[in-house]
């Protein structure tokens, strides 16, 4: 019995000598050394290989290593094949550093004092209290939530929205289609985890944009497919946004000439919000297989029907 | 009897408004306008006139509008007048915002991403997880230790540098010259909160960042005289420092000239972490007055021999 991983060469190294120290009945393979293939059981991957039932006729579970599983295409998955996400604590803590610093970002001035910089100009601009700054979640899963943990202790005024009803403590939820336009109306700070998804694909558009108070500003630490991008560069352009700051962009790497780069309201980072960390994350992982062969439910498996 | 205000004539407005409403029995002055200078018994300044004693023969207080008096030359006031502080909550407020974006943006290497940025540049560096990442506070006052506790829910691993022992919960407490050298080689990140006084001036030197661990950052929140300008240019030269978030320098407005404008590892802001909000820290001012009114020890009153 052997797991194969597919994933970054360098963490591979390092999730390799965690499986050998405290799971050494599991096999360790690292793509693209297969071996057998009918003795890989498990696949932990960041995207699967093609043809993966001909490939690994054997396979049990789909581990990937990541929160979202949108880079998956699981249509192309045999349609039985359990598929988990990875629920890493690192994950997660990557995450809630992300969302303080890029909020904090926003409701201190910080793009404008980094153009302000670029100019050499010294000049101090007034201070909102946090308690009047508004801060939408879109998104309200595990993650959301533990963001809205972090953000609640600095005081901002936290909402939240979901597909589904969700009830968190110290947040004013909101659900649904229909309470999406009363949603919106209160963000100065809209931040974006949700999953993508066909429904939410292209949702940080220009008719979601007119929906937020003027001079509002977004987060985007979902996955670039959320984001219309054009529609941002227009609604920075007229004002209806004050700013962004992105972690995520349509193409991965953004080549050169994308426009994001240079836009003086808009902070570009390369997909760092967060990153699988296997310290945290292996034993989320191994919990996860000890629980398939036990035949309980494992934590985190994806409902394919919803696509997350 | 009378309050002369003298300080930024736009929030001026907000006070009087409030002192209006509030405090009617205090009449309320706005520099140059003195008026009659023997009714003027509260002086409520950035900096003091010239010869205080002798233009306000009948000053009881003179109220800083800031946490630090040390722009105000102790030195030239009568030496039997008190001098308070404004413990403002908002100043406090505003101090954990900039110093939880600084050490996230440190923590999360933003500079090189923000450098990256410049460059049209997509490259993710590896994260280290907060517990690893030793945060350390010169300064262990009541704004200090409100910054550690905002800085603690993010998992650094946090210290506390001060003149005097003190102890804080879930921060290991170093004190004097004697125990300085521990406490620096061990900073991942040195936060300076420190008072400005003649013990302190220019702390932030070549000595003292060679006792940092290699590599280590800087942020100063405390004043410009703090920090020896040309020892930090050296230090980042030589990759002894890699990055530094500064709010403060020696002459404000930086002229366009300063170094650190376009220097790729210095994040410079215009003295903007905490500004006295008025609607926070009128009611603190006030039950100053209303207290030494009643003969009672004000709040925040600085220690003159001391210097704060």
């Amino acid at each position: 019995m052997a797991l194969l991983y597919k994933a970054d060469p360098v963490r591979g190294q390092q999730w390799q000598a965690l499986f050998a120290h405290h799971a050494p009945d599991i096999e360790w393979r690292a793509w693209p050394d297969i071996g057998n293939p009918e003795e890989v059981e498990y696949l932990a991957a960041w995207t699967a290989p093609e043809d993966v039932a001909q490939l690994l006729p054997n396979l049990k579970v789909l581990f990937a290593l990541s929160a979202g599983v949108d880079q998956l295409d699981l249509s192309r998955l045999p349609p039985a094949l359990p598929v988990v996400r990875l629920l890493d604590p690192g994950i997660t803590r990557g995450m809630c550093e992300y969302a303080s610093w890029a909020v904090l970002s926003l409701h201190r001035d910080m793009l404008r004092y980094r153009q302000q910089q670029v100019a050499r100009c010294w000049q101090a601009h007034l201070l909102q209290p946090a308690v009047n700054r508004r801060v939408g979640v879109m998104g309200l899963g595990a993650q959301a939530q533990q963001i809205l943990a972090t953000l609640a202790p600095l005081g901002f005024a936290l909402s939240g929205w979901a597909r589904s009803a969700h009830q968190v403590s110290g947040v004013e939820c909101y659900a649904g289609e229909a309470q999406l336009p009363a949603f919106l109306s209160q963000c100065d700070i809209l931040l974006c985890v949700l999953p993508l998804t066909d429904q939410t694909q292209g949702i940080l558009n220009r008719r979601l944009f007119a929906q937020l108070p003027r001079g509002a500003a977004l987060i985007n630490m979902g996955r670039g497919g959320h984001l219309v991008e054009e529609d941002l560069l227009e609604a920075l352009g007229s004002g209806r946004l004050s700013g962004a700051v992105l972690d995520v962009v349509q193409e991965e790497p953004a080549p050169a000439s994308h426009p994001f780069w240079d836009h003086p309201q808009i902070v570009l980072t390369p997909h760092i919000a967060a990153m699988t960390q296997p310290q945290s994350a292996f034993g989320v992982l191994l919990e996860n297989i000890r629980r398939f062969e036990r035949g309980e439910p494992m934590v985190g498996e994806v409902d394919r029907s919803l696509g997350y």
